[in-house]
């Protein structure tokens, strides 16, 4: 296969996507609200309940990688997943994941995906630390296939305003910290899907449950919040999530993780920066710290999550390097 | 057509999913966490933030009421369901909707879709005088077919302890308030879908947006707030939500609201009795007072929705009479 397909190719337009979002937020100012409180990188909403205190909220689903799920007919990790995606973008605006509601719709229910779905989310729960307060099950014969299904989680947190990260303090010469994925984690599945192919070794791999990161980091909120700037989930658009903090600072990295070997099998047929524009390539998170930069490596160390510095921020604003590679992303 | 279908042979088994969220929630029993306040009917997860204050989540679809937008390729009012589905579940707990977040996944990005269906959650949001916080747009090749999309929502409000509604103070001898529905609102689509055909008459009223009792309900819990014992969101399952709230009672109706005429095209095809247990039958909503009847009534009227006194409480537990039509269910 030719080093050709870009995560367009594959199906999914982001342009769209994001131009999309952008029109929605046009729309989505309301009267009487109190205003939100500035969050870094929009990675959830967050609406002050009393002056120092607000209530942070984001939903997110797990795109495609809900047909790796069908394929594998392996339907046990992937609500570890859906708790993952939403709880790691609480995390980022510094709030403690507190409840989590999910939305499981499906063709026809069967107990044997049902029950092994819900047992994921529950799992995901525990490793988030997180009450699965409710949720709904929508029984929708017409909508999916046989056996397809959709998946919805929502998630609700709580920061207290002198704990919010606004991705405002991050500053040239600040230290990056790279935290380990599990593998392709819940973006770029359409794309990955394109490549590899069920049945092969490297298939079996993309169902990995995704990392929940919020243990080490609430335990870093608590004894030294003030040291961290900024927390960059990276999602859909790879290494790009970093751009979304602040856009007066730019990066450089010169260590970064070992990339999955998932992904380096992926990597095979696309092209090198198309990867780290749509993938995680090892970093399931990124640390801005302006201090205490060992005690947050060993914190999610402790956690049993690759952790290590990668590089620093610059003065370059909106431009990543990533020296060994030479590569240069722009936002 | 005989009258045999039943919302089973129709595709959707009730029982089925009611085991599955009976056994889903006893797994979400998490440790570490504030016990949630008990609130009427499950409507909403109470989670208390301090002593005195607490937050109301909810999640829900609109089912396959997406197919009847879908054939009718009208989809500018299926956001308002989605508004509604969540918020009038909030104000049956006595909370006060706030923020709202849609989930919206399609196969391939349409503007002319996502605009529609995105205009009409602002007008649901605008209707119930919540903030649309935010959302997920997930486009996701090879899950749904051309054109076809899911849509969840997810709904956060805000109830003081004295004001959180309970069903405990429901007693006999209560007045029951009904409160008009604008037709088949959310539930009970895929029955109606194979009884009523895409292209006639009755087809198209089945799109008729879901009434969002938001507004009436906020201003009643401002002056009155004590008078009403029990909000009922009449929704899957039908009348049988009036069994939701206190098990310790039952009702009697003999003034029931006219039955919207897409309801009464459904019922040439349907027995009565499972008319009333699977659609609102014109009742969207069931207001239970134990004064300000007269209040209350008025003020849903100036909201411009149908509100008159329909029966009273018994001491029948679990027992729902409609007197004019001969009618008992039980729970």
């Amino acid at each position: 296969m030719e080093k050709s397909i870009t995560y367009a190719t594959s199906g999914v337009n982001i342009e769209k996507a994001e131009s999309f979002v952008s029109r929605l937020k046009q729309r989505s100012i309301r009267e009487g609200h109190k205003e939100l409180w500035k969050a870094a990188g929009g990675y959830a909403a967050v609406y002050p309940l009393q002056p120092e205190h607000a209530v942070a909220v984001t939903t997110d689903g797990v795109g495609t990688k809900l047909l790796v799920a069908n394929e594998l007919s392996d339907h046990s990790t992937i609500g570890i997943d859906l708790v993952a995606m939403c709880a790691n973008d609480l995390i980022c605006v510094g709030a403690t994941p507190n409840i989590f509601l999910d939305y499981f719709a499906i063709g026809k229910l069967e107990d044997r995906i049902a029950d092994a779905v819900i047992e994921g989310v529950v799992e995901g729960c525990d490793r988030a630390g997180m009450l699965l307060a409710g949720g709904e099950t929508a029984e929708m014969p017409g909508l999916y296939e046989d056996g397809h299904y959709d998946l919805a989680g929502f998630a609700v947190g709580f920061v207290e305003k002198k704990d919010l990260i606004t991705g405002e303090e991050i500053a040239a010469g600040q230290t990056l910290i790279g935290i380990g994925s599990s593998g392709i984690h819940s973006n770029g599945l359409s794309l990955a899907r394109k490549i590899l192919k069920p049945g092969s070794e490297a298939y079996r791999y993309l169902i990995t449950p995704t990392n929940i990161y919020v243990k080490p980091a609430v335990e870093l909120f608590k004894t030294c919040r003030q040291a961290i700037t900024g927390m960059v989930h990276v999602t859909g658009g790879g290494w790009r999530n970093l751009f979304r903090l602040n856009s007066q600072v730019g990066f450089s990295i010169d260590h970064p993780l070992p990339v999955p070997p998932v992904l380096q099998e992926i990597a095979k047929h696309v092209e090198q920066e198309e990867m780290y524009k749509t993938f995680n390539m090892g970093m399931g998170m990124c640390i801005i710290a302006r201090d205490n930069v060992d005690e947050i490596i060993t914190t999610f160390k402790a956690h049993g999550f690759a952790a290590q510095r990668i590089g620093t921020v610059t003065s370059e604003a909106n431009t990543l390097v990533i020296k060994p590679l030479q590569i240069t992303l722009t936002d």
